[in-house]
């Protein structure tokens, strides 16, 4: 079993057909075809509002150039020290932004909490055109730790971007899996709460290679788009995008794929309990991250099972991500497996 | 029949096999997948010498990050007028070359010529870090308007260049329709004519998306490696950048998609000349641009054949591609199924 | 006597009083200061409406700066392939405008013609956001090969920019000598004629080290002190560029100056062709290019005379500049000093 | 008295007068001049050892392009959160350095302490070409707080910017004072403890506005003055920042100011802590940071003393710089001029 991370899985069995479904016929380039054509309307649907969907083949991308709509050359991103933006996408937010700043912030498992939030803002001391001044948060739905912000949680958030003239951001390479675990209609948190430019992950839960920058804002469209060509991100064959899209919004292919993978990331979390790992958070979406002993790791190795130590949580901390994949009854059996 | 781009057709069967066929088994990310291990080892059977291959999903970004390692910021870019990389790549060269300039000339049939280019370099007049001199060479081979550089002319441009201490640029976003127009060996017109780096287009050809950036110089693989990643190109499912690549090689598919295409669009230039087009350019690769009446190309849309006004070469001028899936029969069939 | 540029010139004395007169006494910085809020006053009188001023030290800070506000990071500058913004200011453009791309086109004596530039952006073959498309057009006063445009050319140019809503850019590193040539109100070639940004040349024409990015649209101003800022081109002493600005404007020294270079050129024209060089093209302002044999080149060098060749223009051209202090009695003493 | 900041001060006689001095004659432009071509060997002289020199006109240009050789545009740059490049330079480092990125730590005093500094780059846990890494170190003498670090603290940072690989940069905008201060040898605190490049300042200490990039590694010139042409900061009239420079050094003008300047610093300092002030910290430079009631900040501002709130160091807390000119026997008496 391998739980080193989610994009170690294979396309799902849906969207490998709506790949193959395109095989048949030519089609205009460049989103001209008719199933980018519907992106639009289908992810209105999903958001109960006009959005404009920009597509791209990955989750750096989506992040990086959704961002460059929402800040200038001369201005900040405030975000989490551990957001995925600030430790593993190189310095792909100044390369889009034209220079912007990401300016990191504290808080619990991941999480920015509005009221750190808004001390920051009321505190960050502008010296005019000399300093960099936020003029957007970005934050992560699920987090880099697994947790999930509560729908009040992301409405504060809002509410003090709001009072601070902010953007909002969101990274959702893995919304999917907080908008299971949280049970909530993506509508609450996302626009409602504020949230001006979304990505939107599929490439973890279920695709070959897409993830959907959703405006919010429709005056975002041209340069978001124009970045993203310049950047080389306009795929020829746009239509691979949009087939993979349209088929992972279908009969709510992207909750049930996330519901699956969350399941399984609470079994797994039982099952590790059992076995004397100590959760580091409280896992909500499909990641966990545990402490164990030395002991513990190498008898899961020795069953074959696959994972990652992370040492920025200690050397006897651990990350497991579970999947659409997941074998949930092997997790399940797996302090009988291996044995304790 | 649908001749509007090469990049209208779907992916081929051959391709499409090798992606499914990666739908059962985890793989690792980010290219240390086992098909994404062999591509060095591929890229370099095929060309006859140690290679570096970083692969992207379009060929704007092949282009742009493969040019990023052979130009300074404050350096120059020679290409053609025409070439894609001056007119349909956006500020593309500039962004990833973070300030680098492309140098426009000019040449019969969008090919740059080698005393042409000789001379230019000649005569720049270096105002010492005041000007952007030229430090880099590029073309394309099969070019922008369907003709194809011959074994000597590459080989006398790469002479240019090394005389000129330039580096050299090939997009290749048609290699494969060059190299079978051609009939030669693809080290003869690449790195033994003296090319740095070359784009090798795979998804006009028959694949989803993927271009490889080929370095022949292995000492430009971590910079051209971190521009991928920073530009959002890193693949974290890198092997299905991978699979494509291997099945396009196999049993040189790549080959045999291009001499199906250039075929088709020989047979489509004899056809459309039957009815009276006049080629604008002598074709050799899949591209055909010709000059014919309204009446003729009414004719023709009436039939349901679709293809591209040229209006840079002249308001009579259209763009016909084929590709690896072109009817070759009907296309031989045309001028009695129209009607003259 | 050096003619080699017009800015081998030492300080005028006027501007060093004006420099000397503020060593008394503290000045808050950045602008802050009496005299720096006094610029846009001065200015706005020079030009008969209100504008902003922001100074920058050099001629080359102040069009990049002043152009980075007229240009997307996609988008295209058409100006002259002799521009001194294309030839002479390395990537600058491309740097502070993001990406933006320098598109050049031919015209006689350096100049822009207003049909040419008229028919070049109407065949302008637009590909949405894969092509750079033209948003600003840029041209230089006094031109790079000395000729001054009149003020029907520039209104034919404003016209033609206004037509194809491009924004229009003047290079003013002399444009004194250009006013001074055609003995007009400043307004008349600049906003009356649809310029949006001039570059005010001081540095070559007795200043020490100033040139004003002139804005005729407000809503450039915090973008272009943005630029300023973050390029490093705010100067705490701020003060001293307000300085040098104002004597620069007192008692129209700026006019003074040039009038004076101008007349030197004229005198220094009629006195080589005496000797027998031919002029390149007619001069009007402080620059004169001239073709002249190998003998006389050789005469002049031996009687301490200093010019600089000009290959562009030939083996055998050459360039002379004169600047406010050029001694016109020994230039026009020449002829007899040198010997024929 | 003003006291918000050292460069309120006009230009100190010598500079002035080496300026004055500059109006005779022509010179060449461009750093080719006799001045400039001294600057080498008086700054080699003046280190004891060979070094670069690259002069600019502001302390930003000076850091952000001295920066721009040592770190890529995908690493990062370990400094002081306080630093001035981290908080007053916008986003100048990213720009020049292509995207590279500012990495904020803490310590008091704003100095990083080397075993901080040591367990950061320990702790720093790379993701290969998905993270930032750090690839240079930043610090500031004297330091934004007015204190300075000894010659072992910079010996003990260049150690383990050695052990670490990293490269080593020192803004110097108040450099003069800290030799001052410190009564070094400037080799001892600059190259012979690791040091790459030094931003030398003059602007704060008497010049009208020039500050020197000071590279004691000979092979990054060509870029550092590439960066500086594109980035508009070549003079054409370089020998005014020559004169400037020269005029510094000679009779060490630099150290002379600098003395004044922290003699009247410590004076200050006395005085107000006479009048019940507390130092925020020990002052060594010529900065001065205390906390006092509004009581005596309001009777200092009655008294005519202009000075600045700086709330980043709590609401009571104020700085007061002194320069080259303070009046040391005004400061002395102000307990007895403002009355306790």
């Amino acid at each position: 079993m391998n739980f080193s991370s989610d994009n170690v899985t294979p396309i799902c069995p849906e969207i490998l057909a709506a790949i193959a479904a395109e095989s048949d016929a030519s089609a205009l380039p460049y989103g001209a075809d008719d199933k980018s054509q519907k992106l639009d309307a289908a992810f209105s649907e999903l958001f109960g509002r006009d959005v404009s969907v920009v597509p791209v083949a990955t989750g750096t991308a989506a992040n990086v150039i959704g961002l460059s709509g929402l800040v200038s050359p001369f201005g900040g991103v405030v975000c989490h020290h551990h957001a995925h933006i600030n430790v593993t996408e190189s310095t792909g937010v100044a390369f889009y932004g034209g220079g912007a700043k990401l300016l990191g912030i504290d808080g619990p498992s991941a999480k920015i909490e509005a009221d750190a939030l808004d001390a920051y803002l009321t505190n960050h001391v502008s010296n005019g055109m000399h300093s960099v001044d936020p003029e957007c948060v970005a934050i992560t739905q699920s987090t880099e730790f697994g947790t999930v912000y509560s729908v009040d949680e992301i409405q504060a958030i809002g509410s003090v971007c709001q009072k601070h003239n902010m953007r909002l951001f969101m990274d959702g390479a893995r919304f999917a899996n907080a908008v299971a675990a949280l049970d909530c209609h993506p509508s609450e948190i996302t626009w409602k709460a504020g949230v001006d430019v979304l990505s939107f992950g599929a490439t973890k839960n279920g695709a070959l290679a897409v993830d959907a920058i959703i405006l919010f804002d429709p005056e975002l469209r041209r340069k978001t788009e124009q970045n993203r060509k310049r950047g080389g991100h306009l795929f020829s064959k746009h239509r691979y995008l949009a087939a993979q899209l349209l088929a992972y919004l279908e009969d709510d292919l992207w909750l049930r794929n996330a519901r699956h993978a969350n399941t399984a990331a609470q079994a797994l979390a039982k099952s590790l309990s059992t076995m004397g790992a100590k959760p580091a958070f409280v896992p909500q979406g499909n990641e966990l991250f545990i402490h164990m002993t030395n002991a513990l790791a190498e008898k899961l190795r020795d069953a074959g099972i696959v994972f990652r130590p992370w040492p920025s949580l200690g050397p006897d901390a651990y990350r497991f991500v579970c999947a659409w994949n997941s074998p949930i009854e092997l997790i399940e059996a797996l302090p009988e497996t291996v044995g304790q």
